[in-house]
Formats: structure tokens, sequence, C-alpha cells
């Protein structure tokens, strides 16, 4: 899934520049420091370790980000960006409740699979945060799970799904999709986002339905 | 939740030693780290501040554990511990296959509230275990998946749960109650792990089970 920042990028390049720009730089060294983190840890990892990675001195390296923890904060953003792009866009093309849990899991796994690194800092690393970051993350990351919240309860208001705790639902809901970046990486390459969201989801939504009137 | 362990710590005071024995200091150094690493991280903890928190001289303390992994290892068992032996005691008591998983996932609140410290471990550094103790943790984790797909598969040979798969059926449930780590501690007080466990898994276990017939 392309990110806004990702497109921006893309959109710099087609201009005509063939030198690669800051922000395409950027987020080569944000892919590799996932990369790195995947293998290391958030906390095993230097800058001079990304620094070799990437093929840069350690100065250059802090022309791009001041910190670690500011790496880890454009993860976030990354990763909460794409996330919300793509909920967007589903959202203008669907309106059926259960049909958008399906899209807001699938954009969860395709994430997950995409990009591992970044949601395994995403949810794994929230506390590394410099604080002013984390106050932006945190009110970021309320809005999404709003976003969930406000799907389940038009179901539940508009008839389609039966009555719950909207909020407990959410966090279940969540829990579901979230908990998938510990196994989802290995079983995506046989399974796709779209075909595994719906797998996934199946007995929870079959829960929240009305019940069909048996023919 | 008692685990063995406590017990058998339980066991050794009684009979008659007022002296803290071995193991006793063991759970008690095991229970300080954990309020640690809520407080600074894995990472941020170092066995010199772990000995000051605990007022031991830090060769007394090496004397205990040999290194931060090895407590870290021992928080794995015990939560690993408590699970099965809770597991144990509640299989023997009830067979209900819906019954059980309320069952399962109570447990698993149980241990997130009482030891918030060990769980986020258990769910974030399993990575930081020395490779011999991960393998034995990786079994273990194995069983009790096993256990739980055991579980949704009687439910559903006996004709109490509908077919779905059962694997991904398994996934489902255990993100469901695990990702609970990142939000049941604050809710812990006014909703205990029995009446939270009932509502987290309603809606899920309303499409796992065959439909009612309407009177």
């Amino acid at each position: 899934m392309e990110t806004k920042q990702t497109q921006k990028a893309k959109k710099k390049k087609k201009a005509g520049s063939a030198k690669v720009t800051h922000d395409e730089k950027r987020l080569e060294i944000i892919a590799c420091c996932a990369t790195l983190f995947d293998k290391v840890g958030y906390h095993g990892m230097s800058m001079q370790m990304l620094a070799d990675e990437v093929g840069l001195g350690k100065p250059t390296l802090y022309h791009y980000f001041a910190s670690k923890a500011d790496i880890l904060f454009e993860m976030h953003q990354l990763h909460l960006g794409a996330v919300n792009d793509s909920m967007d866009a589903e959202s203008a093309k669907a309106s059926d409740p259960g049909e958008l849990l399906i899209k807001a899991c699938a954009i969860a796994l395709r994430e997950i699979s995409q990009h591992p690194g970044y949601v395994r800092a995403f949810m794994e690393h929230y506390g590394d945060l410099e604080p002013e970051h984390r106050e932006q993350i945190k009110k970021r990351r309320e809005e999404y799970l709003a976003r969930i919240t406000s799907i389940i309860t038009k179901g539940m208001e508009s008839g389609q799904f039966r009555k719950f705790d909207p909020k407990i639902t959410t966090l279940s809901f969540l829990g579901m999709c979230n908990w998938a970046y510990k196994w989802y990486p290995r079983l995506a390459e046989q399974t796709p986002p779209e075909q595994m969201a719906a797998q996934l989801c199946e007995v929870f939504l079959e829960g929240l339905k009305l019940p069909r009137l048996k023919k």
C-alpha cells in the first residue's frame, strides 16, 4: 500500500530529477532500519550500524534523522498514514459495515506482510517514542480506534449487526487483527491479505450479524 | 493464580523455616524485575539496578540468576506454568467447549492483571531468550496453542460449534485474548477477569455456536 509520502517521493522522481531526493533517502533509511530492528531488535541497533547498512557516514545519517527515536516516530507515522489512507479509500467504495471490517483487517494484514519491521516497532516500541511524539501517536491511534468503533456502532444502529458493547467489540476485533503480526508474516505468501482477512474475521462476523432467516 | 512454584515456596515456609528460602528469594527477585521491566523496559534495566531494587549486592544477585535473560526465561516459565495449571484445573471441572474457551480467556486476563510485567515480557521478549531456552518455550507455547485448537475441534466434532478452519479459529481467539495485555491492566479493577472474559468472547462464541432455534 502506498502512503502519501511514497507517492510524493515518486512524483518528485517523475519531475525529472535523477538525483535521489531527501524524502527518498529518508524512506530508504527507514526501510533499512526496519530490517535491522527485525534482526537485532530496536535496542540492539545503533546509529553506527544503520549508517554502515545504508552506506552513509554517521554525520550524514544525522542530517536525515536526529536520533533512533526519530526514525521510530517516522515508522509510526508511515504505518498510521498507510492504514488511514487505505481506510479512506475503502470507506469511499463500500458502506456495508461487515465488508468494511474485513477491509480494515485486510489493510492491517497487508501492512504486516509488506512492512513487518514497521509494524513490530509500532506494536512494541510505542513506549520508546519521545514524549511529544508519543502524544501525537496516541491521538492518531485513538482516532483509528474510534473509526472502527464507528463502523461497529453504525452496523448496530442500522440493524445489520446485533447489539453488543461497541467498545468491547472493537477491542475483540482489533486484537484478532493486530495479533496477526506474530504469525501472519510466515503465511502471507500462501494466503494473501484479503483471503486471510475473510477467514480470520469469519467467526466474529457470524456472531455480529443478525441471524439470517432459515429457508 | 498460584503456580506450582509459589505453592512449593509456601510449603517450604510452612515446614517451619523462618529464613527466606532460595526459591522464595528467586520469586521476590523476579517480581521486582517485572516491575522494573514495566518502568524502564527490558533493555533499559541492568542487573545493578535490579540488585539495588532488591537490596542485594550484585554478586549475591548472580548467585540467584546467571543473567537478565535467565530471569526472562523464568518469567516465561512462571507465566506458562500458571496458565497450564489453571487450564488443567478448569478442564477437570468443565467439559463444555464454549465454557472452556471463556475460562481460557479469563485465565489469560487474570495473568495480565496480576502480573502485567511478566506478561509483557512474555509477549514482547521471546526473541531475547537464550537459544536453548527459546526452544523450550517455543515447545510449551505450541502445546498451549494445540490445547486451544483441541477444545475448538472437539466442539466442532460434538456438533456444539459450527465447522470453521480450526487453526485460523484458534488464531482469532488467541489474538482477541492476548492483545488484552495492551488495554486490560487499566480496566481490571472495575471489570474482573471472569466478567471481562465473558464480554470479550461473546461475539466470537455467538459466531462459533450453532444457532439456537427461535421460540
